[in-house]
């Protein structure tokens, strides 16, 4: 038996989410809801419906695992509590700040509805967030450093496209080889936001546009990129398409700490290097609808995260195999 | 109230056991088992008692969590279906090939007993073994590789000292950058043993012994030597001191796979850099013993492994903390 998935939300991400399901086995897509038009979307995946999303809510007993592929800032905050108390739900939810609330409220819901949620599935939060935790629990005494990139913020584009006079742009974070280094050599130092990252923006500006104070607007922007150094490199529109329409993203998280009665430096790193930021999302949330199927027939409910599941519930494959060959 | 735990052998790996338990608030050492002279064994912990190991089963309610921190190779074979049947217990268990009998007998007698066993913490089985399973679950069409080193190998060292002739010996397991690097660019290559890791040996001779000979033995010494590069440095028993009693080790875990449609390549690794391996391996089997100590609680019982354990649970910190900081 196949665990059968549905996707809301056919952006970047579930079509990433689409493509994942589809290299795995214990795993089928029985439909993807939409917002706009059914009619106006095509997926890759051949025979599989699309419907509005008013349908979902009929649709419980169809479907095992439903994956919420909209965005942080508006859809998850409403979707994710709606959706659980009728299906068993996987997030991205991906606002740091506000996670206590939105699990608050999902697991309020999911609780009523006898589901499990399980939120802020991805790599961060997601497969950061275990090395972090992994991490602290062996070095209790160690200072964490996380860095990200070289990859493209979504945040920090927008932020620029906000401007007047740009037309288009994109923005790389880009992590200081320097800070990496001491970091991963144990020296635990004191970094700021300058220290640690450059924000390398490309920017198309309308023909007219005063291209100075556009460069002057993006380095004052408060907390975008007042604190950091920032480039700004203006290009055509047919650079931007050309060189500029990949989503590659990764990072790393290192802690080092002590151990022993002689202080003895210990370091832990976890590096990821993406060349497709949303497929990797969307790969990761395939597995972890994988996990929110194994939490409900094992009889959990409520809001859950990663770190709350069995890694072994991730996977495909049996105990004896895992121990046989990945242990 | 503290986790009590007891440490059963007092080797390098017990000691640093013993230094992971003192940085742990919520973890306290009651008593280590030895089957040496209790007298002979002064403890760095102020106020722990040392008992012969035949006193351990009468002190099962006083123990929470007993650490087996004895060989792999006659040892834990023995002690561990032993002591889970009247114990929760932690080992380290990490031949690799004989993971499954160890865990079936493990499994029997931790059933029988109504206790929890998690058998093969550390960091390889271990964390590099959580490292593989979630890089496999999220990149089912990858490739993983595993690195070791630069770093003290103790099987090797061993081989080396049963040599005729041969007064001490150190071998370094030394990764080879070039395939590491190749393994990281996503190239998935084909590599041999020879390809991956060099090994290093530092040799103490007898004053009268064949130094080309002893070369010769090692580097044509069967499975251990023969299928690597080896390199073979002759040096004083003074040298071998000031240089080589340190414990380093460390080493790669990587996995790269496929998502897409159109094949992007995605990079996931786990590294751990190690001034002390036995005093890391300790403070991993630290923080296995809260866990098993949580799993008993919550009435699991039998053989398990870190691809069973909720990562919360290796953590002191609640749920509410962990989301707010570490998610």
């Amino acid at each position: 038996m196949k665990t059968r998935i549905a996707i809301l939300g056919y952006g970047n991400l579930g079509r990433g989410a689409e493509a994942a399901i589809a290299r795995c086995d214990d795993l089928e897509l029985v439909g993807v809801f939409t917002r706009r038009d059914p009619a106006s979307l095509t997926l890759h995946t051949p025979g599989v419906p699309v419907y509005p999303v008013e349908q979902a809510e009929q649709m419980t007993d169809q479907i095992d695992v439903l994956l919420l592929c909209g965005g942080s800032a508006t859809d998850l905050p409403v979707q994710t509590p709606k959706y659980a108390a009728a299906f068993h739900v996987v997030d991205s939810f991906d606002t740091h700040a506000k996670i206590p609330a939105h699990f608050a409220a999902t697991d309020a819901a999911a609780k009523a509805g006898g589901k499990v949620a399980l939120i802020s599935c991805g790599w961060d939060p997601g497969l950061f967030s275990l090395a972090r935790l992994y991490a602290n629990a062996v070095l209790p005494d160690g200072k964490d450093e996380t860095f990200w990139g070289r990859g493209v913020s979504q945040g920090h584009s927008d932020a620029i496209r906000r401007i007047a006079g740009v037309l288009d742009a994109r923005q790389y974070t880009v992590p200081i080889d320097a800070a990496v280094e001491r970091v991963r050599a144990g020296e635990q130092p004191v970094l700021t936001a300058r220290d640690k990252h450059l924000r390398e923006c490309y920017v198309v500006a309308a023909p007219d546009a005063d291209k100075a104070r556009i460069e002057r607007e993006i380095k004052t922007m408060p907390y975008y990129f007042d604190e950091y150094d920032t480039t700004v490199t203006f290009i055509t529109a047919e650079e931007m398409a050309r060189d500029h329409s990949g989503m590659p993203h990764g990072g790393s998280v290192l802690r080092s700490g002590k151990t022993g009665w002689d202080d003895h430096t210990e370091t832990i790193e976890f590096s990821l290097k993406l060349e497709s930021n949303p497929e990797f999302t969307g790969s990761v949330l395939a597995a972890c609808a994988r996990a929110v199927h194994r939490m409900a027939r094992e009889g959990m409910t409520g809001c859950k995260t990663l770190f709350d599941v069995p890694p072994a519930w991730l996977s495909p494959r049996s105990g004896e195999d895992l121990r046989s060959h990945l242990l």
